[in-house]
């Protein structure tokens, strides 16, 4: 019963299929292998940008830091939701990568950034002239840290106000493919035909060992971007096995399939979870994972039986054991019925 | 009538006399001016701390941006007011300095961070390994960009915090003079006394030309300092007229004087405005700066008659003639009393 | 017939089933996965260094730049070899790491620092106080950029260097197999024994995908290397996959046969290059590349039959057939014999 | 008896009345000041530049870093001689401004870069495509800190060849107006016309208290450079006291007048020195400043008298009393005639 995070199961068989396959014979190093020709292509396709610079790096922290580096300058702030994973779980890698920038954080509901928050943030960064930090990209998280899906309209709110103060917007999409497949919509209408000027295309959380894709919508980043990925130790050798993995991910709709297993998974979880008496779903169920309110006894049920996920905010140890406490549960592909069966058999009220 | 900054008067006439009669003969650079010797004793003296480590840098920037440097680590987070000048008048310089340290803002009231938003928000920062941000140095400003003045017991309520999660504090003193003639304590009272272990003692503010100390009463950051002054680019050649200015300004308590003065100057406008109806402090005044709103038509009659201050809020153009606009107000030690009552009179009701 | 690099051949078969073997079930990630704690006992034990901090990351660039970041400040200056990779081919990363420091460059026959020379460029660096760059770390690479192996007492007289001054030493080990089974003594030894406190122990240039261990013989970096790595975008989430290639590269002497490989290929190729008349090599072969003049009809005739090397210096387009130009030969563990006496036989009498 | 350094004398009379006289009433801040538009307006006739960019920043590592900060990329290299002010002596600022860039050093006599070194060395950086670091500015310093000057057709072989591969040039004028006056050309001829893309336009050593130029024919730079000095905690706020400095040291030729009576002093000192026997100049003298070889005897007798000046190599208290030691003397416009002849009188073969 494993829903502590999507990076601790298992790497698709494809994947490591084409792993084997790709080890064989000789390739150029650096981005330089035949699979990276055919991965730009098809990712070209994917978004329907014949002109779009794109790239493979190993982490997403990487992704997001190299790809805000390039649309910022250091005296700058980057407007982002208080929840981010740039703010909350990079260790200052944005900052580290940047040379210094601050993040402007911004609240609103489900880690989606409220817009009207957004304008005023960026509207009082003026006036001050060269005193105060200028004013430099957006970033939005889609699917958001709280599992939240941005609909195309919420992303076109933000990167309308984006193009009135002449900003650019980068999407951290470490679960691009948990959002597209929520929407129903093209890769294409999720990112620049709604405004979007680059994105972090996650790959690691959904089935790959360890490759995210960066999609430069304007390539003319691309030549400062490959300097900053070799400045970063973030150009990979053997980049054959990234390359290999990025095309079994692409080939065959996987990724798109393996989103909707995790995806299924989090909304059977879900749907079981809000059945049970005394337990809150903090949102609606979009993609791969959620958070729900579950009363301190029910939590020390699961950590008793052993169940993998993150008791978010409190304590197991308080004396009442009716208060409830935060929990996240995150699905990814792999996640079997039987263990979401298993977790919820553990809650029915027969077992108390 | 210039009330809109204590940047734009005049550098008092010993200080004047000082740099004039320092400019003679020869003397060693870079701190290693006899004038230097005096200085570091003196400050010593002033704040009781025979081991500090004492420094002069040319700005309030430098000062601040240098100590947060040596007191912090690249991957961490300074806990500062939101409206602190680190975050708003510094443009990014002290992540700069620090090597891309983030600012965690706390709000509170009239520019003093809330004590319950401070624990919670350094709280915030546990459980999350590597991660997160780590938990840096918090800075107060006192007086406050607000013009509030901190209590000793509201100092030792944030120092307390610092200390209990085992945080070094800074205090950005750029009207450090102005704070302490308010509370009548004396220097070590209102910093290490209270648990500060590193201040911004400002001068430039207060009558100086342009001289900031730096004084760790934790003496093991010298070195430290000294080379990331040097490689800031903040270590002055020709010293000695740094020094002979931090010693005119320290002899005979001119210092005390001159933040005597700017207070009164403050505390005398303010009231004259209070009386005048439909003009509201937005908080008592402490320093040498206050915020009031006024409605647009007094603002337009100031405007006219070519008073300077700040519009801080609002658009001198709008419709409504009684739609109060906040202003910003500063005095100097220079600020004359027949200007306060000449600004005063613009506003007296037979005038209108 | 690939001679170009350490990076373009295929991963050594046990490496890939020990990948294929990993991918069952959940681990923890961010280096919390069981097969960690196996590996960093089997390094401790195979330097001898119970105490010593052991991580793994995924490019040599990164081993290198985050070990120094840990040794240095940003304002010292770091001594190397002028033809280290940390200088030619990192594109400024440890620069980026580190913060901004120096690298001070010494000459030195076959990539090995000239120990009067360096002692000579550290002693010069005293003396200026604050104004000069401060003296940091010396970096060693073992094997050299230039195929040549220090011998133990190389290694010494530097270290013994660094000693006298205080400073600290990092062994740039990409190759560090290929260099130790040269020697054959013992990786402590080549290391702690002769005075060197950090290592970046290389994997990706002997057999694996992207890992390298970095070796801390003072566990008192620890903490510090760990935020560091997490800011760098250098911790990978789905860690088991890097342990899983560093422990079957440790088992079995697996490291330590595939040096062997590399080496002899390198010298079968290298000993019948020198039986051809108008070839030079540079220096006795010791690992596993070696640089060699060749006249340009041969440089010709190798390119036309398509063996990949580098042509390190000179043009194969002048016009003088016999001008000798500069090849970098460089041999992997999956060089075939075949490979090596086809490459020879282009450069037969006969054939000419 | 001070031939220490440029920086230990007094600053000129008419520029401390001009900062007293611009000591009276209300002044904008931040450069705002009345007295920085003639600034401007008199730096661009003097150089003929009338779009040149204008700054002030009160000390001369500053305009170096801020101005190589704005040339330069961080995955760069500036290319400089090996014995610059930006190498030597300022403790890492251009790679702390420049956020890393390598510095790559090129030898030459009399601290000028030789052009074949300097062009093969930018050679060098070719063929290595993202791994090498990148060419980037070149920094001539004039005059050099061996206090040799330049021609204007030494200037431009240098930046030809930066034309050649498209590179900036920067020119360190820490000592221009001595390098000026004894060329006897324009400032336009020692720079614009001969290639030179940005000027540090030195005050300081030259008898100011402590401002520099900054000044950038191509104004394209101007905001860019804004932003950067004011992060960089280099923006004065009581900026009027920078313009009257620059202001009177402009006006009437004051500049030209003191490096001319500098370079006087040295070039007196100079002669009487290499009319002693067993005293040898390095150079011809033709700035300010000059190194010569002293027996150690002779040194030991100007040490005994106080006299102040650099023993640069060498050491007191050696056993050989003839062995030839180096010395720096460095002359300020204060340098008063009968020092100098106090100090040759010293060496005058009757005292011995």
């Amino acid at each position: 019963m494993h829903f502590a995070s999507d990076n601790t199961g298992p790497v698709h068989p494809k994947v490591m299929e084409a792993l084997v396959k790709a080890n064989e014979g000789y390739a150029m190093p650096y981005g330089a292998d035949p699979g990276m020709v055919r991965v730009t292509q098809t990712l070209r396709d994917i978004f329907e940008a014949p002109e779009a610079a794109v790239y493979l790096v190993p982490l997403g922290t990487a992704a997001n830091s190299l790809i805000l580096a390039c649309l910022s300058q250091p005296w700058e702030t980057i407007f982002c939701h208080k929840t981010s994973h740039i703010q909350e779980d990079e260790c200052n890698a944005p900052e580290f990568y940047t040379g210094g920038t601050k993040l402007t954080l911004i609240d609103g509901a489900a880690g989606k950034m409220d817009p009207g928050a957004l304008r005023s943030a960026i509207a009082a960064e003026e006036g001050r002239g060269v005193h105060g930090p200028q004013r430099g990209p957006i970033s939005i998280t889609q699917a958001t840290e709280k599992g939240a899906v941005h609909s195309l309209d919420e992303i076109r709110a933000i990167t309308d106000i984006a193009r009135s103060f002449g900003l650019k917007t980068h999407m951290d999409g470490a679960r691009f493919a948990n959002a597209l497949v929520h929407l129903g919509c093209s890769p294409a209408e999720m990112t620049w035909k709604a405004g979007i000027d680059a994105v972090s295309f996650g790959g690691t959380k959904n089935g790959l060992m360890g490759v995210e894709a960066v999609v430069f919508f304007d390539p003319s980043h691309a030549w400062e971007f490959e300097l900053r990925r070799k400045r970063g130790a973030q150009l990979i050798s053997k980049h054959r096995y990234l390359s290999a993995q990025m095309e079994a991910y692409l080939t065959g709709d996987l990724w798109l399939d393996l989103a909707r297993r995790a995806n299924a998974a989090a909304k059977r979880l879900s749907e079981g979870l809000s059945a049970v008496p005394d337990i809150r779903l903090h949102h609606e169920v979009q993609a791969n994972l959620f958070f729900a309110d579950l009363p301190r006894r029910l939590h020390r049920r699961l950590h008793e039986a052993g169940v993998e996920y993150y008791l978010w905010e409190g304590d197991l140890d308080g004396p009442d054991p009716d208060e409830p406490l935060t929990a996240r549960f995150v699905a990814d592909w792999s996640a079997a019925e039987s263990d979401t069966d298993a977790l919820l058999a553990l809650l029915a009220p027969e077992t108390v």
